[in-house]
């Protein structure tokens, strides 16, 4: 059984070309007007599959009843602007799709500035922002614009609000690839893309998930893995709604999201906070030498707020570089393509790969010479002659040799302890540790515990 | 049914009316001679019943056997002083009960300088202050005096003791109110009144009870509190003695005492540390914005020793202001009237009361809407516009709006969590906990477990 | 029965005394060429053994199939040297034993500098220190030097090695002496020397093994100790091939090593971190006013990687003074008697006799006056005069006179705390606790659980 080689985070020519992959795909996305339901996220979802191949698109139709939840009609947008009595554009759909307040109801009338006022939006503090707004759930209408733009209005004047726009029966959709292991553990990754032209929250997220399943799917996986993209909350929900007993047997999973900032990486923990998926994630970012921006949990966020719900209580956890809530940009038009970046983007790819390698490469073992150490220098593992200091602990005073490592290895493999564990306690990168394990194991010094067909 | 009130602890005109009340409490109980047994003891007895109608007299008889102690007998005392040879009283029982060490025996005599000695007590640190002193357990006589009245005495001179004082048979009296709940639980709380003439170690303890007792009595209790009034010591040695099963049968306790003066908020965790009585007093606390002085455990103290000890093993916690043994006036004539202070006696009777209230409204919640979460907009509980942050986020960057509320309670409402917990972990004042799981209540998203009385 | 008496380690005669007697120890047995077999480690042993009496031998013939591992032949030397060509010995066997490389095999002929290379070794960062090395599992020879006898080797001239070794069929020989007690627990005391000149790591080792059993010796003891000297590595794993079920019985043990140098007292950890040894480690030397360097388990280090392996998993703490890794001098000539120190010689086998009075004595406790606290008074446990704060706290403001610590012991006293707890949780000394727990006993206060025979 092939896995996961051992990887690194410096840069390298392949991370160059990942960085260059993800800005293609977020360039060709970031322009579709997606929401919650409808063919921006119809369109995104099949740019998406030419990644994933195996994409299945689900298609739920309005009205459908998941939990406490109904799912909306259909939004379909055409055109929309705000235009002066001259009937200049103010603003304007098709300059940016963040102009309209997501699923708004038609409308086609003048109107004076008082009237107007109920219906726009813009962020003083940021005053060239257009802000992101939506009425999903109460039918309205509004624009967004620049507070600049907005103090250019005239309180005197009249407007024309036009939006041709649509809500009609239609249905919700998600799409969803699975690769298959046969551990008997599966592990969800999670994105949301119902984000109009938003490059960090959102669209890092699914671009980011599509390359990961890419990375996986070239590879023998030990575990299975569901990657779904749907809409945030609502499509989480149905997801959940549709497969509860899927998810409610998963062991931990990703919700991959706001990961394409020039910020700091965070890690956002799971409920449970030291979860395996959070042990992961954490020995990947230490192996790194990667010191985090631990935003501890808390119900608020994205979809593990569903799947961590008491239904369902998955553990999930969230890398992240510029996490939601956390730059000044967050939900405005300021985060675009120019706010990400490519090397970001490959960046937290990477860790998850690396994370996910450690729950791939994570296995119980047990000491076949349990009583007293193994005699290392007749198997050529030892160093020959005694009494110095190994080299590397002369020049660094530390740990880090290979008969370190062996002894570690070899002390902790009690069957009770994994390599996780190991790497955990002894300070020694997870991958290290997996080497000489495999050393060991060929060697016949060592078993892996319920699962044999580790290489 | 109805449940405390959600208060807060800033000024108000029932804080500073509470004041004034405690403060004409300690005035009017301030000049009696209380002692372990005897009629001072028997008079603060009636007079907290005035403010604690239900208030039960226990006389237990001199000589009776409670555990390893026996009852001693009651002392009573009409007059004392020490003269010189012209009979000038130089300390005079009646100008302060502290000159006379308590439980002193009759003496009439004159006697020299030197024999003096050995029954004279005073402070050289504080010569300005009278100490106080007992003899409980060893049949003695003794006068206190300033350091400062002691330096004049002449080395040469005669002087005549005079203690009008007797021993006889008679009684220990103890007083004991309970205001009685439905849940199954009981709390004690406890307080001393065996020390003369000083304010705040301990008449500041039986006042706020008393008052604490009033408060309570005016509202419906899901649990049971005992109320207990006993000279310190042996007065709750007897009472735990009466009353085994009672003791061991009750959840937690407080006892109130040294919690007038002007210092800083202190809290004495119980013997366990983390349980519900001081998890209810921290939290109180901190949603007071108080960081008190915290005294770990030991079993030096006061009636914890004997509610605590191995046969009784009940957590017992004190919220204190300038806690017995850390103020420099600490059983001396300077712990008078002027040391304590009003505001901080009705402080200290409001946090009693917040500590209360969150045993009173701690109930394990469970989530009627488990799966995901639910749809808070069409029940209004929900802004209608999506994408901003909520206003206090952008104003502050912190939870505390009533939708963040809502999630946290909703997401940890599993049937294993309390509200307590909940506001632990999320942060979240109790009181703002409690009002809003009664509103999630009311729209049928969450049930209470064991207890469905909660309104 | 007879317990150990209560002893500090302040300076006194007997830390004198015992510091010279260590010293000469010392100088004894430096000079012998000790390795992991032959004569110079069993002329160590009998040396030893005439401070370890009931010392046996134990000699296991080399092809002794121990664990993974094959008991080595044995290793004679009577003479080496390097020369120069013309007869010059440029490093002299007879000047010092760390010259030849440990189980040289013989060699006699002259070579090449080039050729002589490989095998020298010396430490360029000590330039005036001969290192120590051996080659116990490959046959091979060599010289160590000081780098500035090297410095002065000619690259053009010829050199004649000369080792007069002999490597032969013989045995690997093993120390050990038991202690026998009755209460079933059984601890480990193991140290190794089969170092040459070397004075800290490691003679220190059997040295204070010795003197430690010396003084255990005279006293009655509730467990048993078993007292090994082993050479390091091979030995342990050869003893715990002998006695396998032994050591798995055992209740914990230690390695004694490197514990006379000039340096800080360490302590390092056993494996489990928080055993009955590592906390009677830390109590004792909490209670000698040291704060020790911490080092934390790592399965690299002694004799604790056999004993501590997870077929034993023997939990091991070690006290150090400078060690072994540590200290510049390691493993060269300069750790030599000019390097060690009596007194640090004597401080640490006090404090291991420290910490085994602590095993000792250590007894789970259950106070026969369980409800409430005892009338200490009546006993003439208690000063007679209420009131005051005792005089030790009105002058440190501190806990530490006898009421406070019969407090804290009896009301700890439920049966279930030992000894060992009630001092670390009550920061009061183990000697004080001990002896008032004694007191409180003849007072008919309180009984030992499991055993009574405490005095």
């Amino acid at each position: 059984m092939n896995t996961v080689s051992i990887t690194d985070t410096t840069a390298s020519d392949a991370t160059v070309a990942m960085a260059d992959r993800a800005m293609k795909m977020m360039r060709r996305l970031f322009p579709l007007c997606r929401s919650i339901t409808g063919d921006g996220l119809r369109q995104t979802l099949r740019i998406l599959a030419e990644t994933v191949p195996q994409m299945q698109m689900i298609e739920i139709p309005s009205g459908t009843q998941v939990f406490d939840w109904t799912i909306p009609r259909e939004w379909a947008i055409r055109d929309a602007y705000l235009a002066d009595a001259s009937g200049m554009r103010i603003v304007d759909f098709q300059k940016s799709n963040l102009h309209v307040v997501g699923y708004s109801v038609p409308v086609d009338r003048s109107m004076s500035f008082d009237e107007l006022q109920q219906h726009l939006h813009s962020l003083p503090r940021l005053p060239d922002a257009i802000p992101y707004r939506t009425s999903y759930y109460k039918e309205n209408w509004g624009f967004c614009m620049t507070q600049k733009q907005r103090d250019l209005l005239d309180p005197h004047a009249t407007y024309h609000a036009f939006i041709d726009s649509e809500l009609f029966c239609g249905s919700l959709s998600i799409g969803e690839a699975r690769l298959p292991g046969d551990s008997g553990h599966e592990y969800l990754i999670s994105t949301y893309c119902c984000h109009p032209s938003l490059a960090n929250d959102n669209l890092s997220g699914p671009v980011v998930t599509a390359l990961l399943y890419s990375q996986l799917a070239k590879r023998k996986l030990r575990h299975s893995y569901r990657f779904v993209f749907v809409p945030e909350t609502i499509g989480a929900i149905a997801y959940c709604a549709l497969y509860p007993e899927e998810v409610r047997g998963m062991t931990g999973g990703f919700v991959v999201t706001s990961c394409g900032g020039p910020g700091p990486i965070g890690m956002k923990e799971s409920f449970v906070g030291d979860h395996l998926v959070d042990r992961a994630v954490r020995l990947a970012l230490r192996d790194a030498g990667i010191t985090p921006v631990i935003y501890p949990f808390v119900p608020d966020g994205s979809d593990e707020r569903q799947y961590s719900s008491p239904g369902f209580r998955l553990p999930v956890t969230t890398i992240s570089k510029d996490k939601y809530y956390e730059y000044d940009y967050y939900h405005t038009s300021l985060d675009n393509l120019d706010f990400v970046r490519g090397e970001s983007l490959a960046g937290s790819i990477q860790l998850y790969l690396n994370a996910i390698e450690i729950l791939e490469n994570n296995r119980i073992v047990i000491s076949l010479n349990p009583n007293c150490e193994a005699q290392l220098g007749r198997r050529g593992l030892y160093p020959q002659t005694g009494g110095a200091l190994n080299p590397t602990k002369e020049e660094h005073g530390i740990i880090k040799n290979e008969v370190d490592v062996i002894t570690w290895v070899l002390f902790l493999a009690d069957g009770q302890q994994d390599l996780l564990s190991i790497s955990e306690r002894s300070g020694i990168p997870f991958p290290h540790v997996v080497a000489v394990t495999r050393k060991l194991h060929q060697h016949g010094l060592l078993e892996y515990i319920q699962d044999n067909a580790f290489e």
